[in-house]
């Protein structure tokens, strides 16, 4: 029988109604994101403190542990338990990696990187698997833009939140939000060890990461180390975010909006089969 | 005379040509926002890696060491050299904080806030100088945004970055952009001190503090810290940046973008002088 791991079930709303007064002094509620710090405790002993929505905190804090190199394997996890009275995550695990302190103490340099990154450890480190060179048609795209529109519900109706999802074509198999894209990723991460069925399968089925943030250097890394080879985002890319593509074989597409796209495409693995009707005047726009 | 730093110009283009591939099949060239990396020596001694658009990298070092507290007064800042060519900045001060290891160890907890901010440490400290409660009107509002149009140029060109600037009533008094808006607000800081002119006067003359990116604790936190007591963002605000702003007196503007935006405002302090005309139907979008 599989591992199982105690846990808590501490999903919070992740919008709230405020107050606002418009351009024509008009009273309105808007909900806005909620952003709530949460302390995680490796074994009693406190790592980093997450400022996160609190959709999935068990899976946010397994998965930043993991995706930081501090639970090597799912079986040595034991238990996450989050209580949202202290702001705290207790974690428990079998084995801690006998390099923790340099860990630690790495993370002194490494998480300060484009301040909040951890790409100086990510990247030494390589994909984890050969990454599969999947090819992207642009109608299969398309369609997956179309299914990505049913999502993004708390950006829809509250803003400042980033956006990430696993998909396997055109069908979205998992999604996730966070007041910071960095978190929606660990939280995809912290799923599969936690949810041994869907999103396991979510994980290793994936062959398109979709995502509304910027395709920075770090977002690069974090998909090429999820074994996925096909980058799409609603925003722009960088310049290191496309050097780690082109040496990962990472097809990026950016600026998907409705129609328009950008492919950066290195190994012509992107497959033009449905041209849009031509372009109408002033209708390209920048997005970062 | 004024204690003159010793300091290189190593400003570097922040955008570079890449060649994509649009919508239709097309390839064009099209500019994208730089990244480097740039690791930061304090006295000989590693620090942090910054990942950076590159167009103020003293600026951005001296203000990220400045609002980390690893550099107490100006006079303690003697040099800051960039070297493009191994990625890395040094810089020599008279004195550390005796409570240096201390304030390196607590950044393996803070700086993973939100995995990039110091909200942890910020919280702990108060503004440095009681906000002065300035009134905001509508009609100086809006000529501030239309005078940062002017501004944003990586941004309209590359997209990938965000902006901020320091404002006064209408009237831009600097403006940075980087691929992080954290470190955007720091090169703001370090600007202060390594230009003893024009930037030091603009952070003690700014009442406005402007932002292309989202209204986070951290954004509340660090402009409080400036001084500044009226933040106006392109994008959403979140439950912590609400919080923060009450407890600090920052008057909030979200989603200011054309006529429209959203006030958040407890101390009654926007003077709405100039409505715009009545809306047109599906006027109104959401931003993150």
């Amino acid at each position: 029988m599989p591992h199982s791991i105690q846990r808590s079930h501490a999903r919070l709303p992740v919008t709230l109604d405020i107050q606002v007064v418009d351009e024509f002094g008009q009273s309105h509620t808007q909900p806005i994101a909620a952003e709530r710090a949460l302390t995680v405790y490796l074994n009693r002993r406190e790592i980093v403190t997450l400022m996160s929505l609190g959709e999935d905190p068990e899976a946010l804090v397994v998965g930043y542990l993991r995706n930081q190199g501090l639970i090597g394997t799912r079986e040595d996890l034991e238990a996450v338990f989050v209580d949202w009275e202290v702001e705290a995550a207790a974690v428990v695990t079998r084995h801690l990696p006998e390099d923790l302190e340099t860990r630690l103490g790495q993370r002194t340099v490494t998480t300060g990187c484009g301040q909040g990154t951890v790409f100086g450890r990510l990247l030494d480190s390589v994909p984890r698997a050969r990454l599969t060179p999947t090819p992207l048609k642009q109608s299969v795209m398309y369609a997956l833009l179309e299914n990505l529109g049913a999502y993004n519900e708390t950006y829809r109706s509250a803003g400042a939140v980033h956006g990430c999802a696993l998909c396997r074509q055109e069908q979205v198999l998992d999604f996730v939000e966070d007041v910071g894209r960095h978190n929606a990723v660990d939280t995809l991460a912290g799923r599969e060890w936690l949810n041994e069925g869907s999103s396991d399968a979510a994980c290793t089925q994936a062959d398109i990461f979709y995502t509304t943030g910027r395709l920075t250097s770090e977002m690069v890394l974090k998909v090429a180390q999820m074994g996925i080879s096909v980058l799409l985002s609603r925003s722009g890319v960088t310049q290191k975010g496309v050097e780690l593509a082109e040496r990962f074989g990472v097809l990026l597409v950016a600026r998907a909006k409705g129609r328009h796209f950008q492919v950066i495409d290195t190994q012509q693995r992107f497959i033009f089969d449905a041209p849009p009707p031509p372009r109408r005047p002033g209708d390209r726009r920048q997005t970062g």
